[in-house]
């Protein structure tokens, strides 16, 4: 019964975070460098790799080093599994409610 | 820029394990028993109840006991904050690939 898929429990865990969550809806803007990313965000620059790395392994976001600098994108394909993961049981169990007010009002 | 919601946090992070994600699934069909819920998971029932108890701290879930039967039930609005989360920054995202895609063709 438990479908283990590793990219979802990676994913929702890089989302449980406020930084993460911050740098994801940066990106959802357009690509940003890491300098970009890290100065609206209260913590040291090792802090910032460490989330984006989380974010990366997680699929949500892929980087690119030019030179020095590292540009970040959003990777939708990763967003759009979460959304749909949970898109499917909220319409499971609307449709559930919609059968129960059906018989109720039957 | 941090906008801290502990809800996302909380909704994320029950979300990041496939047991808890398993229960939810159940729910999505209609609010069973702990011991419903217990029986296809591989683990003790006192794992079971700290994954519910982690589900229905971040509003996923709620429980109500009557007797000794004590039945979960899904909340569909923590779901719905998730997915609206998600489906925004999507969105954005898509609009932005939009507009490029119109600047390209011009």
């Amino acid at each position: 019964m438990v479908n283990y898929v590793p990219a979802l429990d990676q994913v929702f865990h890089a989302l449980a975070d406020p930084a993460r969550r911050a740098i994801v809806e940066r990106l959802s803007r357009g690509p940003a460098s890491v300098s970009q990313l890290a100065e609206p965000l209260p913590m040291s620059l090792p802090a910032v790799f460490r989330h984006l790395q989380v974010l990366e392994e997680s699929g949500l976001i892929r980087s690119e080093k030019a030179g020095r600098v590292r540009t970040c994108r959003i990777e939708a394909d990763a967003l759009g599994t979460a959304e749909r993961w949970i898109r499917e049981r909220r319409a499971c169990w609307e449709r559930r409610l919609d059968r129960l007010g059906e018989y109720l009002r039957s």
